[in-house]
C-alpha cells in the first residue's frame, strides 16, 4: 500500500503567521509520518521579495522543535519554493503557473494541486478567479482549495464570496477551515454521543435541562487589532466554531456515520435553530468588552487601551447568548454559548446539564438535594470527560455529596496526537470533507448571526464591560440566573474573586 | 445536644475472635467519637475463667492500634467487666443480672441494654430464652438484641430459631448483623441509583443487559473449617450478603427514603426473584471446590487437604449462579452472582452491564464495535465507581476505543471512614434498623437457597474443581458464555494464566 500523497501545494500568505505557526509544522509532521515523501512540492507566495534560500531558512526555523534529524529537515525544506507575488497582478499568475509546471515535472507529481489561502479575506475572490483564468487549475486530477476564516462578514458578503469561488472550484473541492473541527475532542463528540447507550438514550429534552458551550481565552486582542475591531467575538467565534460544535451536539443520529449523512444532519440542526427577531436577539445575546483589570499581581489594559483599538470602540470582546432548537428532540432546551478574550482561564468546554431526579427521595432527611448530573467534555487545553454524580457522603448518616467520575487523555497520548492542522491538511489530501464547513452551514450560520449583529447595530446601547481576567459582564450571568440556572464552568479564580469560595 | 449514648452492653462470646477483631475496636472508636462516654458499661461473658483485669488487658490489646492517649484507653477499658459463664446454665444468668444491676447503678445508666450474641449459633435460642426467664430483659427503656450470622441453616431451622427469639424480643428489637450492610459502598448503591438521573432513567430491562455481583476472597478456609464444612459458599455468602446487595440493586424506588419504605421494597424484590425448580437450580447454580494450585511461586493446598476438612468433602468453596426477577422492571435480565475462596484476587464488585447502542452507526468504517457501557461499583477493598464508555481513538481515523471514567474514595477519606461494625453498633444504639436484615428477608432468602441446596443434595454430581488462585471452575464461565456474555471483572492474573493477555 502506497501511503505517500502526490501533490503540489501553493500557499498564499507564505510569510504570514499562520503559515509559520501551523502550516509548515503540520506539513513537516506529515512528511515525518510518510504521508508526504518524494512527490510533493510547495510554492510559497507573498508580497515580500524572499529568495528560495531565505524561505527555506524560515521553514527550518518554523519546524525547529520538531527536528530530530537535520538531514531529514533539510530534505523536507528543499521541497519549498518561494515566489514573490502580488495577488492582484495577473502576470504573476503566469509565472506561478510556469513554476508549478516545472515542479510537477521535477518531482514527478501528477496534476494533484492544493491551494491554500492563508491571507486577508479581501484577496480570496481575486486569487481564485486568477487561478481559473490563468489555467492554473485545469480540471485534471484533484484541485482543492483550502480557505481560512472569515468566510465573509455577513450572509450577503459571504454569498458574494461563495459565488466568486464556486466559479472556479465546485463545492466538493472547497475546504473551509474551521480548525476546531480538527481537534480530537470535537471529533469525539459524536463517538461519545452515539457510541454509548448511557448518553444516547438520554440525549433529548426529557433528560437534558440545558447545554453550555464555553470557548474562553485568557489572552487579549494581541496583534490582531485590525481584524478584531471589525469582527468582534460574535463573528470571530460564534458564527463558525461555536455553531459547528452546537450542530454536532444537537444533530439527529445520521443514518450511517458517513460524511454525507453527518453533514445532512448538521445542516438540519442548524436550520432548526430558532432565528430571533432583533428584539429577542437583544434579550438573548449579551455583548461585553473588557476593561483594565489586575490578576496575579499583573495589570492588564482594557480593550480600548490596546494598540490599534479605537478609544471609543464598541467591538465586543465577549458574547454570551442562548439558542433554542425548534424540533422534537430539543424543544425548550436552551443551548447557552459563551466566548471572550481576557477571561479568567483559557479553555474550551461543553457541559451537558441533565435534569434533576424527578422526585428527591432524599429531601426529608437531608438538606442537600441531589445536584443535576453533568457530563463535561473538555476540548482544550485539557482533553477528557467528566461526569458529575451524587453519592453518599462517607459517615453514619445518609447525606448526598457530589462526586466526579473523570477521564483525561494522558500527556503521553497527547504528545503523539496529531495537531488539528495536520489532521485537516491530511483530510484535504484524502478528499475527506467531514471536518470542514459546507456552504449551507456557513450560510445558515450567517443568517443566525446577522440578526444579532443587526440588533446591536439598530438598538445601540452602552456595551456591558467586564474586568480583564473575569468571566464576562454580570449580564452574562443574569442571562442564566433569571431562569434559575448558572454557568456550570466557574474557574476557581473567578469564584475566589467574587468571594464565593 | 447530648451525643453520649447510655447503655449496658452484654457480649456473649467475649473471648472470641469477632469480639477482639471487630467489637472492641468499634466500641473504642465510638468512645473516641464521644458516642459512648461515661454512662456505659460492658459485660463480657464466655466460658473461660478470666478476671476483670485480664479481660481489660485483652481489651487494650485489641485496640492497640487505635490508642492515641493511654489514659483514655485505660479509662475506656475500665468500663469492661468479665463474667465466666456457661450459656446453658440458668444460675449464671442470675449472677449476670446482679452484675448488670450493679453496673447500671455505678455508671448511672438507665435501663438501656444491648445483648450481643457473638458465638456459635446453637446457643442463640438458649441465651435469649434465659434473658427473658431470668428477667434480665424487663421491658423498660430499650432492650436490643444483636445477632451474628448464620441465622439458621435452612428455612426450617431459621424459622424455629426465629420463633424462639421472638418470644423474648419483638422483631423491632432484633438486629441481625449482615456486616456488608455497614459498608460505605453498599450504602452508596441507593444514593447512586436514585440520586442520579443518568442511572435512574436507565435502571431497567430496556437499558440493562445483565447485572453481576462478585464477592471474591483470596484466602482459603483458614481456621473456620468446622463451620465452613457444614455451611459452604452458598449459605455463607449468597443467602445473606449477596441477596441483600441484589435486593438493593433490584428494588423499586421507595416512596420515601426511609427505613420502613426501603425494607418494604427490598422484601418485594426478594419475593419477585424466581424460585427455581430443583432441575433449573442445577442448571443455573454451579458449585466449585478449590484444588491445590501455585501462584506467585507459592504452593497452596487444595480444600480437601486443609486442616479439619474431610478428605472426601463435597462442600462448595465457590458458587456462581444466576437469578431472574419476575417483574416489569427486570423481566429477562439475569443477575449473575459469584463468590468463592482462593480466587485470584480479593474484592467485592458490582457490574451493571448496559445494552449495546441500538444500531452500530460506526460499524461500516470500523471493525471495532462499541462495547456495552458498564457501571462498576467497587465495594472493597477499592471503594469507588467507574463507567466504561466508548470514545474516539486519537488519530486521523474514526475508530472507537474504550475509555473509563473513574472515581475512587481517597485514602485520606478511607482512613477516617467508620468501620462497618462501628456504624452498625451505633445504628443499634440509635435504633436504626435500615442496615440489618428483617426476618421476612431472611426467610425469603432461605426459600431461594434451600432449593439450590436440595438440588445439589438430591442430584449428587462430582463437584467441579478449580485451582487455587483462579476465578472458579470453567462451568462458571460457561454459565455466561452460553448466552454470549462474560464475567466483566476478570482479574489480570486470571487473564494471564489463561493466556488471554
Amino acid at each position: 500500500m502506497i501511503k505517500e500523497k502526490y501533490c503540489l501545494f501553493t500557499i498564499f500568505g507564505a510569510t504570514g503567521d499562520l503559515a509559520k505557526r501551523k502550516l509548515y509544522p503540520s506539513l513537516f509532521r506529515l512528511y515525518k509520518r510518510g504521508e508526504l515523501h518524494k512527490h510533493f512540492a510547495v510554492i510559497g507566495t507573498a508580497r515580500r521579495p524572499w529568495t528560495n534560500d531565505f524561505y527555506r531558512q524560515v521553514i527550518i526555523k518554523s519546524i525547529l522543535e520538531l527536528i530530530e534529524n537535520e538531514k531529514q529537515a533539510a530534505h523536507f525544506a528543499s521541497h519549498f519554493y518561494y515566489q514573490s507575488h502580488d495577488a492582484r497582478d495577473t502576470k504573476h499568475y503566469i509565472t506561478l503557473k510556469k513554476l508549478g509546471e516545472k515542479l510537477k515535472k521535477d518531482y514527478y507529481i501528477n496534476d494533484n494541486q492544493i491551494f491554500y489561502l492563508a491571507m486577508a479575506p479581501q484577496f480570496f475572490a481575486g486569487i481564485v478567479s486568477h487561478l481559473k483564468s490563468q489555467h492554473i487549475i485545469m480540471g485534471k486530477e484533484f484541485e482543492r482549495l483550502i480557505i481560512e476564516k472569515p468566510f465573509g462578514s455577513n450572509l450577503k458578503t459571504a454569498t458574494i464570496l461563495n459565488k466568486e469561488i464556486t466559479k472556479s472550484f465546485p463545492e466538493k473541492d472547497i475546504f473551509r477551515i474551521d480548525h476546531y473541527l480538527g481537534k480530537e475532542m470535537i471529533q469525539n463528540i459524536s463517538a461519545v454521543r452515539f457510541g454509548n447507550l448511557v448518553f444516547e438514550a438520554l440525549w433529548n429534552k426529557k433528560y437534558i435541562d440545558n447545554i453550555q458551550i464555553t470557548f474562553a481565552e485568557s489572552i487579549g486582542v494581541e496583534n490582531r487589532a485590525e481584524y478584531y475591531e471589525v469582527s468582534g467575538a460574535l463573528k470571530d467565534m460564534v458564527q463558525n466554531h461555536i455553531l459547528q460544535v452546537l450542530s454536532l451536539l444537537a444533530m439527529e443520529a445520521p443514518k450511517r456515520f458517513k460524511e454525507k449523512e453527518i453533514r445532512k444532519e448538521k445542516i438540519k440542526a442548524l436550520r432548526a435553530i430558532c432565528k430571533y427577531t432583533e428584539e429577542k436577539a437583544l434579550k438573548n445575546f449579551i455583548p461585553g468588552q473588557y476593561v483594565a483589570g489586575d490578576f496575579d499581581n499583573q495589570h492588564f489594559l482594557g480593550y480600548r487601551e490596546e494598540i490599534g483599538i479605537a478609544k471609543n470602540s464598541t467591538t465586543e470582546t465577549f458574547v454570551a447568548g442562548k439558542f433554542f432548537i425548534d424540533n422534537e428532540r430539543w424543544q425548550g432546551v436552551p443551548f447557552y454559548v459563551r466566548t471572550g478574550k481576557r477571561l479568567t482561564e483559557k479553555g474550551t468546554r461543553i457541559n451537558i446539564i441533565f435534569k434533576k431526579v424527578a422526585e428527591n427521595l432524599f429531601n426529608e432527611q437531608n438538606n442537600r438535594t441531589a445536584l443535576p448530573n453533568v457530563l463535561t467534555i473538555y476540548i482544550q487545553p485539557t482533553e477528557g470527560f467528566s461526569l458529575s454524580l451524587n453519592g453518599k457522603e462517607i459517615g453514619q448518616n445518609f447525606q448526598l455529596t457530589p462526586l466526579k467520575l473523570q477521564y483525561r487523555n494522558k500527556a503521553s497520548i497527547l504528545s503523539n496526537s496529531p495537531e488539528a492542522y495536520e489532521k485537516l491538511i491530511l483530510d484535504v489530501l484524502n478528499g475527506k470533507r467531514a471536518n470542514f464547513s459546507h456552504w449551507d452551514e456557513v450560510a445558515r450560520s450567517w443568517e443566525l448571526i446577522d440578526v444579532i449583529c443587526n440588533a446591536w447595530d439598530n438598538y445601540p446601547q452602552k456595551i456591558p464591560t467586564y474586568k480583564a481576567y473575569t468571566m464576562g459582564p454580570h449580564e452574562a450571568f443574569e442571562l442564566l440566573e433569571k431562569q434559575g440556572r448558572h454557568w456550570e464552568w466557574k474557574p476557581d479564580e473567578w469564584y475566589i474573586k467574587r468571594g464565593k469560595l
